[in-house]
């Protein structure tokens, strides 16, 4: 563990940006983070619930294949809200509509009611990232730290609360009934925080929510985590040249942000 | 001290809810709470950066009849956003308008610009009653626990960073564009928190906060907070008959609660 740390650092300080540059970030007041997939592991929170299920209901499913395939709705789902197609609908329920054909496609049968609903809040019981509670309270002693998530409200404050995420803030997308990338959710963070765009970072182990956040004027930061998508899977590995830090995980950007 | 609280928690005890109501509670999975006066002493908080502003301005302030005054000015100017005399306009801004008034009225010179933005954010920095963070740590652990303020997002951000509140989300009258007592404001924050009205508990100091959740369908709890408006001040004393709950502070309010 310790050794492939090294080396993700090693090869994140080629890519951060030069000393020089936090003259740039001095101005930054908040952080704002994507959450699936940047602060917690949703790809093994699903498979470690789903082989629970498979115990006490006595299921043979692939849970790797199932949790991909779950997360591969997400962004066509949340596309219809964001196209007009569907009015505005929470995670929750997207979450819950794809699952509903997962079940029929994976042929998972006998789930109770009240079992798909407690499975389909797995989404609120993402585990953390090894690395992301010790940055986190290590970054909120210089920052304001908040989600900034298409997960909803009580998603969210629910996932906090599971694995301990020290935010001073739950910010959702929901709260401007909008999905990133659309920019009216980074403007509205900022918004809320009380500050300017360019005072405001976002985090985020994709480069298209770092993109659209810099397109709306927020600072941005580049956090790697190749295991997202599980071996072989497309996670981000390298930020682009619009990013203004890269960081090897969260205690490497608070020592990368001197905090 | 502890000799002060006894008293008020025998007095308390006395018009608490009967413990049958503990059945009526046992579905409360969230406790939203009033900020100004009910978690924090705005008062004695605003004496105190007023008395470091006639010190470094060499100024000759009453700073409790300036915060007194300050305070008086709060309710008229929400009611002017409520009634629609006015836009939708933060707290920080009606706070802001007040006291530009308040300057002229009390003869106060010679700050500048700067001087007043910080001292208006005197509201970001105001202290937690003494049992405050005791007791919504030990309510955390049983119980969501949220903000549900006419203050605006980053006033509680800063506020809860400035106090150490372990909030677990941070809701504001902001994110409905109503303030408290309208309806709204409190049918939003158990929406967002994915919870049905009687699943959410407004905890507060003033009765007439009390009585609109309770029209709204959330469960109330009433915490005495005497000092809040200093001696001989019109704090509301004792819960009426609509409080499901009566406490005298916060650890008072989680031994009742079970948490």
């Amino acid at each position: 563990m310790l050794k492939r740390r090294h080396l993700l650092q090693a090869g994140a300080a080629a890519l951060a940006a030069p000393a020089s540059a936090a003259g740039t970030l001095a101005g930054v007041r908040a952080l704002v983070f994507d959450v699936f997939g940047t602060v917690v592991d949703w790809r093994s929170s699903v498979i470690r619930d789903g082989n629970k299920l498979s115990a006490s209901k006595k299921l043979n499913v692939d849970w790797a294949r199932f949790a991909d395939a779950w997360r591969a709705g997400y962004g066509p789902s949340m596309d219809k809200v964001r196209k007009g197609e569907m009015p505005w609908t929470r995670i929750d329920a997207l979450h819950r509509m794809t699952l509903d054909l997962l079940l029929k496609e994976f042929r998972i049968e006998g789930l109770t009611e009240s079992e798909i609903d407690d499975f389909n809040r797995v989404w609120h019981r993402l585990t953390p990232w090894p690395d992301s509670v010790a940055g986190l309270t290590r970054l909120k002693k210089r920052y304001v730290i908040s989600t900034l998530s298409n997960g909803n409200t009580s998603l969210l404050v629910n996932m906090g609360k599971f694995g301990g995420l020290p935010w001073d803030c739950v910010l959702s997308a929901e709260l401007s009934k909008h999905y990133k990338p659309d920019r009216e959710v980074y403007l509205m963070a900022a918004d809320l925080l009380g500050l300017r765009p360019d005072e405001t970072m976002m985090v985020a182990a994709h480069l298209g929510d770092l993109r659209a956040a810099k397109a709306a004027g927020l600072k941005t930061a580049f956090v790697a985590r190749p295991g997202e998508f599980g071996a072989g899977g497309k996670a981000d590995l390298k930020p682009d040249a619009s990013c203004d830090v890269s960081a090897a995980d969260f205690v490497d950007l608070a020592e990368k942000l001197g905090a």
